[in-house]
Parts: structure tokens; C-alpha cells; sequence
């Protein structure tokens, strides 16, 4: 097969979900996205993996990127895609084989854009993060990714969705003393002593911060408890996890210094985390991209990959064709005019100044 | 080998301890002992798998039970049986061959006892409760153990504990609704929601109630708690499972009903129970054996075999030479003189009238 860009970006996004890319089978999806951009000619194409990237170097006093996973979820069973009316069925048809169509029917017809553009098709977004194809340009070849604003084609509903939230999960641990349940005044219940957390969280007030216009919400909350030794025993440990999801004002060391603060006094460890990134729409590249567009912006609350982006110093944003809240289901579409607005807009701006 | 009852109780007590019998193969001791009953002439000897029962029918107003268990837990290096001074170290020692000695000594030496007497060793005490052999004559063969009276002589340290608490569990559930925890507004939190079942726990004021001179402390306390999803769910589950330890006054409906009353509001699902037994000692024949050992009286907050004597119509109660904190532990071992002092207390009571 040959991927036809120049043509219909609605039939480019069915072609693309015909063309299964499960999280690490991308390679011959990524060599057909290598030989048809490669075919424009105006790009210089590198790879790594199974990573595409492809560079203008018309001098323009800007650069812009756009990004897009190649890989999906599991197919379940919805493979080939298939259209009704207005809709296209499939899986990728949101997330995010229409932003990856979109990104390369831009590609291949703005002739002369206005800034500079590096495209990034990259794999495995949807597993864990130490295998995310865009994290490892990052870490291997930081150069290639050197812009002044980065658009990454997730679903987002055709709104702008500008940087986003941090997460932290740390665990809050009681302690107690063993004893048999039928004397449990000789011991201390490490349960009981736990209510004291529960009691914090169900009286933790969460922050909302405008940042660049964006409205961040925090939140903090329990993901799991544990605690127990056997029905006969008095428990000492109980363990309470709590995920922490912060604004991009705070860094990782203010937010973990934010739970420890909330839960002074009990033993807190913290397990994993992750930055934010500021939206950064007030860098004039950014500022430029959301007076083009005229689109809504809001903040990102879950975390994405803008924050890669975020920590190389790039600002970032969300904007796609896909609704995600069919993301990684058996019944995910598209809209298929989402894809026609979303090509509108972007080319209103790469083609813009 | 063969079991000299009549010689040293401590003697027999170190022959017992060297001859293994971790429950599941109390087969061979349970010969012995059958061997040795029968060799009394006055006993009525019978078995049922490896428990044996001895009785004696001598027209006396009242039958009173001894009753032991032949089992051990797991060896833990310590068999054979080693003397030093005056104690005796080894697998059983407390738990509860010393007592088993004590009962066989007293089958072999008082000649003319002042009640018919019910001798009863048997097996599988030490694991799960269906394979409890004194359980199981009591299903099989409930007028071998009709009688006024029941002692066990388990592991006491020469106390006279009576009747005992019953236990009782159950699992409290809180449910929310579940959500990404980047948008945590839009679930509700089940762990966070159990905060109610721990300060419900953490007010609760447990019972003491005197019966019979024995006072029973109540308890309620989780004994293990579990929720959560994923590390970024919301979750809609939370279990909290708690233990009621009840004095014997109360039946197993009303405890069921008490702690429904506490947790009224919440899932509540009884996940076990066993129902306490009263102390009965001022039923005739115990309270006889009160005053003829003179020994001190105190409730059994645990659950033990006496509530199958009291599940029976038998009042029943605890007394016994070992030190019921040594049980189960590699290192454990019993006083001799503890042996002695038993045998001369129950002489005392078995002889009398």
C-alpha cells in the first residue's frame, strides 16, 4: 500500500486504522509513514525505532511541531474501520489515527507554511512510560525535537487543551502493635489509626489555579488501602496510597513538599511521580497558535505527553479531531467533520503571517 | 512402648512428648493410648478415627468429662523431649501433653472416683475446626459425651478458666462511584467514605460483663482492610472486615444484630462466626470443682473447645498444668511442678464427696 496524504483526510484516517499498529508492532506502519514523507522531498526524514521524524529547514524565524502516536490499544474486534454517515468507526479512529491523518494531510499540502515544521510520529504511547518512542528522541537526539511550540494531535474534541497537570502518589502508612483480637487492648489497631487520614483527605480543600487562562483543578485523594495480618490479630500497618494531582505551578519538590505538609505526622514515603507543564501559552509562537485557531482553551488535567515537551523548555498543547472519551473503547469513532474543521484550523495557522 | 499412667506424671508427660504426633498422625499415639485405657479393666474403652473415649459406669450422681487433645503443632527441632531443672522442654510440652499426662495419671490412680468419669483424647485440635476430632464425636457419637461437667485440661497455668467469648466477623463495604483521579469530581471515593466505619470503631466502648464470677472483656476491631482500583481510579469499593469478640451472654443472633446496629447505614455482611459458651459454674458439678481446687477463676476470652461441651448443654471449663504463652513456640516447655500441683488439685476434686 502507499499512503495517499494530498487526498481526503477522512479516507487517510480509515487507511491508517486499516493498518493495525498495536503498542510495539508499529515497525511497517512506521515505514510507510517514513517512505511517504520522505516522497514530499521538502523534509529531511530521520528515524529512530520506530519513531519518524521530518524537518523543514526553510529559515523561518519559528519552529513548530507536531506530534502524533502511531500505536493503539489492543484491537477489539473493530478492525477494519467502518463508516456510518458522519461517523468512522474503528480502533485508532479517535485516538489517534485522525490527529496522526490530519498531522500528515498538513504535511503534504501546505506548500508553504509559515514556520518551520518538525513531524513526529512516534510509537508506543500506550504502554508504560519507560517505552514511550518520544521519551527516547528526547533522551537519544534532543536536537531533533528543537522547537518553539509543540502541537500534539491527541483527542481533545477540537478544543485546546494548554499544558498539564502533575501527579505524585506517595503512601501514608500507620503503625501499630500486634496483639490477638480476643485481648486487642494489649495492641494498637494500625486500621483504626488510619481514620485520622481518611479524616484529612475528606477535609482537604483542593486549589484551582488560572494559569494563561486555564483553569487547573487539583485534587487529592485515596487509590488504595491495605492493612491486615490475619482475621485473629490486631493489625500494626495499614497503608493508605493517595495520588496527588497538582497545577503546573508547583514543581515535584513543592508538591511533595505539600503532602508531606497535609500529612505531617504520619509516616509518608513518596513512590512515583510525575511534573506537570506550565500551558506556556503567553510565548509568542503559542499566543499565535490560539489566535489563529479561535479555539476554546482549557487546561489539561490528566497527564500527557506536552509534559515531555514541557521539560525539554517547548510549550505545548492538546488539539485533535478525537473525542477522548471513546478513547480505548470497542465502540471509539470519529466524528468524521471534526477531521475537516481540525485540518481548517491548523491550516489557518501554518499557513498564517 | 507402652504408656506406664500410673508411674511420674512427669515421666509419662516426657514419654508422650517423645512419641511425635502432629495432628493428621496421631494414628500410632492413639494405639498407645487405647492400649493402655483398656489395660485399667474399670474403663468402658471406644474410638472414633484417632480419638479415644474411656467411661466408667459406676452409678455415681454425676459424670464428669477430662477430655485433652493428642495433637501437636509442626516439630520445630525439639523432640525428643530435655530436662533442665525443673523444667521439661520440647514439642507438646504445654500444649498440651502435660495435661493429657495429668488425665491419664488421675484414669490410672483414682481408684474409686466420687463421679463417673468420661476420658476423651483426641485428635486434630491444632488445625481447621471441621477436622477437629472432639467435633466430630460430637456429630457421630453425642451420647459418648453426655455428662454434668467437662474440664479440658489445656495450657491455663494452673487457672481455672471458664466458659469462653464467641467471635464473629464481618466485612463493612462503602461504595462510590469511580472516576479518573485527574478528574476525581466526578467519582466518589469509597476508601474516603470509610472513614465513618473507623471513627464508628474508633467510639466504640466494648462491654465487660461479670458471669459467674468470670468477667468477659468485649472487643470490636478491623482486622483487615482493602480498596482500591488502580493508581489512577477513583475507587468505588472500600472493605473494612471486623472482629466481634462477645461475651457469652450474647447468642450469635444477638451479636449478629449488634453489630448490624453499629454499622447501621453501611453494607454489612457476616462472613463468620462461633458462638461463646457460657461459664456455668454454678451448675452443681463445677461449681463443686471451683471450690475443691480453690484455684483462681477467670474468664477464657479466646475461643476454645469448651464451646463444644457448652454447644452440648455441658458446663465446661479450662484448666490445665502448661503456660498457654509458651504454646506453639519453638522453645516451648512446662514448670514439672505445675504437673504436680494439677494432679494433686483434680485428685483433690475427683476423689472427694
Amino acid at each position: 500500500m502507499t499512503l495517499d496524504l494530498a487526498g481526503d483526510p477522512v479516507a487517510l484516517t480509515a487507511a491508517l486504522v486499516d493498518f493495525p499498529s498495536v503498542s510495539g508492532t508499529e515497525g511497517p506502519l512506521a515505514d510507510e509513514v517514513f517512505r511517504a514523507l520522505e516522497g514530499l522531498k521538502r523534509y529531511e526524514v530521520t528515524r529512530d525505532g520506530d519513531t519518524v521524524v521530518a524537518r523543514t529547514n526553510l529559515g523561518r524565524p519559528h519552529r513548530v511541531v507536531l506530534a502524533g502516536h502511531l500505536d493503539t490499544v489492543p484491537i477489539a474486534g473493530n478492525v477494519p474501520s467502518r463508516r456510518e454517515g458522519d461517523l468512522l468507526y474503528g480502533c485508532g479512529t479517535t485516538d489517534m489515527k485522525s490527529g496522526d491523518a490530519v498531522l500528515l494531510h498538513l504535511a503534504a499540502t501546505v506548500e508553504e507554511p509559515a514556520h518551520d515544521l518538525t513531524l513526529v510520529l512516534y510509537d508506543n504511547e500506550e504502554v508504560e512510560a519507560s517505552k514511550n518512542g518520544l521519551g527516547r528522541v528526547g533522551r537519544n537526539h534532543p536536537d531533533w525535537l528543537a522547537a518553539d511550540f509543540a502541537v500534539l494531535l491527541e483527542p481533545t474534541d477540537g478544543t485546546v487543551e494548554g499544558g498539564c497537570q502533575g501527579t505524585m502518589r506517595a503512601k501514608v502508612t500507620t503503625h501499630g502493635k500486634r496483639a490477638h483480637s480476643a485481648r486487642s487492648w494489649h495492641g494498637v489497631n494500625a486500621i483504626h489509626a488510619a481514620a485520622a487520614i481518611l479524616d484529612t483527605l475528606n477535609a482537604y480543600e483542593a486549589r484551582q489555579v488560572d494559569i494563561d487562562g486555564c483553569v487547573y483543578r487539583e485534587g487529592l485523594n485515596a487509590v488504595a488501602v491495605s492493612g491486615g495480618v490475619a482475621g485473629n490479630v490486631i493489625p500494626d500497618r495499614c497503608e493508605v496510597t493517595v495520588n496527588f494531582r497538582f497545577a503546573p505551578d508547583r514543581s515535584e519538590a513543592q508538591a511533595e513538599a505539600h503532602v508531606r505538609e497535609v500529612f505531617a505526622g504520619f509516616d509518608v514515603e513518596i513512590t512515583d511521580s510525575a511534573p506537570g507543564a506550565l500551558p506556556g501559552l503567553s510565548a509568542p509562537a503559542a499566543a499565535n497558535f490560539v489566535a489563529e485557531l479561535g479555539a476554546p482553551v482549557q487546561a489539561k488535567l490528566g497527564w500527557t505527553d506536552v509534559a515531555r515537551f514541557a521539560s525539554l523548555g517547548i510549550p505545548a498543547v492538546n488539539f485533535g479531531p478525537g473525542d477522548p472519551n471513546l478513547a480505548h473503547q470497542a465502540g471509539e469513532y470519529v466524528d468524521t467533520r471534526k477531521i475537516t474543521e481540525a485540518v481548517q484550523a491548523l491550516r489557518r495557522y501554518l499557513a498564517a503571517d
